[in-house]
């Protein structure tokens, strides 16, 4: 088949529009199974309609932001900036435009993709509750199915986004210009498009990961140590909007995260696509979106291989599922391959299997982070096990162990993007594409196929993903309205299993976000290269550079700590609101009184949207700050280029830092609740309590933000690039 | 008087001779103090007899290390090495011969340095006991004398070794050369004392680092958690050890510390100023030795002008101690820039007072890290006070806030860098120096020029530095003793003051290094276009050095890693021995028996020199490695280079996040105890003191030791820089 344009996007759009269509039919299916009892729909309704309060609120708060950003876009491309002849079109106004509406198209889907990973959760949880009434195998297939359903959303819709600007702009050839002149400008026109979805996750990751965190540590704080009531307690008034938070931290926040990775790095990809135009043509440049929905295709038939017998290990399902995925994904891979960059007329006969090895190399990457996360967070290990002996000792030995942990865990990953980034890049150079002035050329697109291969299984590890919060709300729902031991041990189970899906996420997402960081920032010279003619050097012994470089560094540690102070201040504002509640209505604790849950779920919501606004700022605005200020002595590009890398080095490893420490302290307290070192209610149980809670914020908050502001610092830099130079 | 060579050095020597002999001057006056009661003497003994048998193992260990280090040098310069044209010396062995001898004279001085500041301090620390019996200001005098001996010591020696090999090469010209050819090769000779100063410093600081908080938080957890008997009581067969710990931690371990930052950051800028020999001759070589002379005379003054009376505040006094040397320094470094590089036959007739102002820029910059540091460590601020609040809703709170306070204490100081960074840059190249091709060479010198002005005030802030330990265990002397609570209110207001002090001078330590850390880089560069003829450039756009950038920022948690978990496993051996003590010796808890602290001293020493080993080969062997590896892609020098660059923005940003956390941790405990949130023994005091034992590591142990792992990663890359070309 000839890969023209026109059946490459039609092959996009339409494995997408199908991907959609299965999400649809799944969601249907899902939503036919049985709501349980009475008592268990009240709680569902509950947090069905906190996190739909929460969602509302969070968005007009989003929205006011982005259309104040796509004002200054607008007037700063349209208005201010000098054109310049290397612009994809000549009229500011119409530039200006484009990349506006981009930006706008890319915002709007963005808070979609996170709105419909919540919509389908909050309506799952209370039906995997009660499947579990019945049967394991059935609970489990719900919950991941319901997660499919987020997952396949998700991943299709930013395909489809960015396939359908491609196709839109493909159209409208600018007077003057030919096709074969135009298409390679589009990928630089929709950047815009990068940037609004990862601007719209950084505020739906941070406010929801307050939210979510602040609720938890506010609910246990008051909960189990003031009034001495367990966890899910129906008494606590916090309690609802705990379960709201996993809703809208996991699901929403994490939804929207994976969204902008995938947009925002296959729009890289075609970037540098567009630089092999002369060996690939357009096929170069939409093999990203081909190899994307491939994946999508690869993730359903993991998704529906997924049963487990009632005596089984549900990881163990999940596993398979995952593993079928990555080996269809890598047969999608390989097709897309040799088709799209392996056809003789070429010239390079030998490319296409350099970068299907490439791709290999990032399937391999990610199943590396997923078994190193799961060394590091889970408590069958010598990390987890060693931070629980520490508890022994009280907390403050917990807390150093922990932190200890985290900073190890940082080791194996680093090994292993530096390897996954040489190799493909070395890969990609040997495969014969050679430049005007014969030098090898391949390297980069070889790290940008090996971040497809990564992104070939992005639905399927969303949906293990949403999988997780809606297990654990099943579980929440089925505590609070006290049904039976036995279905608890069943949701027991899944939660668990829900919680290691959860961190293997976060390494997946932190996989992927670094190995992409390369072709973000190669995206980004290339960018500067189209407008200034120059191949700009990050050359870091310049001491512009260096501080530059440093001041980057710095914004990851600023960022987290008001991330993490932000939940410490929310969560003061949810025991406040729980001890005023305590103190007048005396009947709650008695059982004679029903407590507002009402009242705290609003709180804990405007504590959230509150302070989101500070870290969300900063981000924006520090790279636009350095960028205009470096310009005056002429090196605005270069030193947004050593900020841009140096905040993603310590992104990435403050991003493993957080969420492995987190997740080993969370595993480290459920592994003494099995009984060991005295079990619950041990003094070393309180004491890895503290070091849960002090993790809480950094897993969930901190450090899936990081993730999205690496990201959003690639984004903004290479949509305002021009403003730099 | 003409600036010849032999003038600028009997001016160096002499003013170094002149120090030492003030400091031995100093401490016969120290010693000629009365040392009070004998069960203050006792106490005083067992203090002096652990710290001398920590250190003459420590020293048999990093004695065995350094040899082996000397011996690979050796061989791997004269053996395996090929000849470069460029290099030195022709003779391969003769090279070898120069830079193995530097390292050892540059471990044994380091060594030399480290013990002083110890023999003066345990010394000293009995007759302040003593001196507190009568008066005040009698005490702060003395301790400040007797941390003066040490910090003439340390930076007289660092002054008269690089001195001193400086002259004695200069006297061997081979054969075929002249003195004019000759001189300017001599400093790339004695790198390696800068690197056996740093290598030495880093285990001294790690091992005593590791000693003190191993046997501080061992001797807390057992004696005030499981036992309930108070700090520094008698009964505890730890508390030996824990005073023991804070001379060889932060006396040798400081000391060291300092010796190297003056070593090597005054050969680094002697490089930069070979650079400029055409404009400044060997007064531009020598220029940072005049400058760090004139410093000891300045510091002299400022000690001998500290006094108080009896009422006054002691940090007051300090501080105007401090001015009259910072002022003092800035005169000095006035006069010797006229003088040195502002001679009329230099063709650069504004460059001195270019220079002069990189010299201020220096000297604010280290008030302004003291300033920082303040604001943040001290309990008259936000910060601080922000984490007692926290505490009153438990432990987990009370870190979620201090590590959020540590991580936004990054904020200002980074700023701080990097304006100075900057301006000294640019003030420098506005001197109107130029290269061969008219190039703007002043700038790297005005950063070199900055680092002096900040070193100027280097022998005082050591003296304020080892004014902690000795109050501290003066303090602890008094306590053990039962001495009157009059005498006490001395000591604690001096211990206080010691505390800050100590914290100010990791403020000074980091601002220092940060700041000398662009010097090094540049005279690292200098070092591969010496031998490459060609200017690399550190280009982290690259894949493979973006990927050994990325190794650097790792190196920094990998390290900071070990290091805390080492002092979590010595305190663990140090609990176990108290336990198996007060099991033992039942008539310990009753006063009717003595503890063995001599068991307790030696079961911390053989640990702590454990646990040592593995962090500081990593740091050693990790550049090595990085180095050897990217050579066989022809990309060792530029790989190195960035690891060494990123590794220092991340270490310095990690130090000061763990130096100002652990500071502000232990400030928040004292701030609860002057009465507010209940005081002592309130639940807010409880979680507090978990806050200052999770910091005790990070501020004592890991941060200075990541001071010294900038400063060797430096060092080590500009010695073996050969090897990676």
């Amino acid at each position: 088949m000839p890969a023209t344009q026109s059946t490459l996007l039609t092959i996009t759009i339409g494995l997408s529009l199908l991907a959609l269509a299965f999400a649809v039919w799944l969601s249907r299916w899902v939503l036919a199974r049985a709501r349980g009892k009475p008592e268990m729909q009240r709680i569902s309704d509950a947090i069905h309609q906190g996190a739909k309060a929460f969602l509302a609120r969070q968005y007009r708060t989003i929205t006011l932001l982005a259309i104040l950003v796509a004002v200054v876009l607008y007037v700063g491309y349209g208005v201010f900036r000098t054109p310049n002849p290397s612009d994809p079109v000549s009229n500011p106004r119409t530039l200006a435009l484009y990349v506006t509406v981009s930006f706008l198209l890319g915002a709007i889907s963005s808070g979609i993709a996170g709105y419909v990973g919540m919509w389908v959760s909050i309506r799952a949880n209370i039906r995997v509750a009660a499947a579990a009434l019945e049967s394991l195998n059935d609970a489990l297939r719900l919950a991941l199915r319901g997660g499919a359903v987020a997952g396949l959303f998700v991943v299709a819709m930013s395909l489809l986004g960015v396939g359908g600007l491609f196709a839109a702009l493909s159209a409208l050839v600018p007077v003057g210009s030919t096709a074969e002149q135009w298409v390679p400008k589009i990928p630089f026109l929709i950047v815009g498009y990068g940037f609004g979805a990862s601007f719209v996750a950084l505020f739906a990751q941070l406010g929801g990961g307050i939210y979510t965190k602040a609720a938890d540590v506010g609910a246990d704080l008051v909960g189990k140590f003031e009034a001495g009531i367990p966890e899910d307690d129906p008494r606590n008034p916090a309690v609802i909007a705990d379960l709201v938070g996993d809703n809208v931290g996991d699901c929403a926040g994490r939804g929207a995260d994976l969204f902008e990775s995938t947009a925002a790095e296959t729009i890289g990809a075609m970037i540098l696509g567009v630089f092999l135009f002369r060996y690939f043509g357009v096929g170069g440049i939409l093999f990203p979106l081909v190899v994307g929905s491939f994946g999508l295709i690869a993730s359903i038939i993991g998704v529906m291989t997924v049963s487990t017998r009632e005596d089984g290990d549900p990881m163990q399902a999940l596993n398979r599922g995952f593993y079928t995925t990555a080996v269809l994904a890598v047969c999608g891979f390989a097709l897309a391959a040799k088709w799209l960059l392996g056809a003789p007329e070429h010239a390079a006969p030998d490319a296409w299997w350099h970068f299907f090895l490439c791709g290999i190399v990032g399937v391999l990457t990610s199943i590396a982070f997923l078994l190193i996360t799961q060394y590091y967070t889970e408590y069958a290990y010598r990390p987890v096990r060693g931070i629980a002996e520490a508890s022994q000792t009280g907390p403050a030995t917990n807390i150093i162990q922990g932190i200890a942990v985290g900073m190890e865990a940082t080791v194996l990953p680093v090994f292993t993007i530096a390897i996954a980034i040489v190799a493909s890049f070395y890969l990609g150079r040997a495969s014969g594409l050679t430049g005007e002035h014969g030098e090898l050329i391949g390297g980069l697109f070889g790290t940008a196929t090996a971040t497809m291969g990564m992104l070939g299984t992005a639905a399927y590890v969303l949906a293990m993903d949403t999988f997780g919060p809606i297990t654990d709300n099943a579980g929440g729902i089925i505590e609070m309205s006290r049904q039976p031991e036995s279905v608890r041990v069943i949701t027991d189970r899944l939660d668990a299993v829900g919680n290691t899906t959860k961190a293997l996420t976060k390494g997946y997402a932190i996989g992927s976000a670094s190995l992409a960081a390369f072709l973000l920032f190669s995206a980004y010279l290339d960018e500067v290269f189209n407008y200034t003619g120059r191949r700009i050097s990050v050359n870091i012994a310049r001491p512009e550079l260096f501080v530059a470089g440093l001041m980057g560094a710095m914004l990851v540690f600023w960022f987290s700590s008001l991330a993490i102070r932000a939940v410490g201040r929310a969560a003061y504002s949810v025991i406040t609101e729980v001890r005023r509640q305590f103190a007048a209505k005396p009947g709650i604790m008695q059982g004679t009184e029903s407590p507002d849950y009402g009242a705290a779920v609003d709180i804990v919501t405007k504590a959230a949207l509150k302070e989101m606004v500070a870290p969300g700022v900063l981000v924006v605005a520090f790279p636009i700050a350095v960028g205009l200020l470096f310009r005056i002595v002429g090196l605005g590009a270069e030193a947004v280029a050593a900020f841009l890398m140096v905040a993603t080095i310590a992104g990435i490893i403050m991003a493993i830092f957080l969420n492995t420490g987190g997740g080993a302290w969370d595993n480290a307290k459920k592994y003494i609740e099995t009984g060991v070192y005295g079990g619950k209610r041990s003094d070393a149980h309180k004491a890895s309590i503290v070091g849960d809670t002090v993790g809480d914020p950094f897993k969930d908050t901190a450090g899936p933000s990081l993730h999205v502001l690496i990201k959003l610092l690639s984004t903004i830099t290479l949509v305002l690039a021009p403003l730099f130079i």
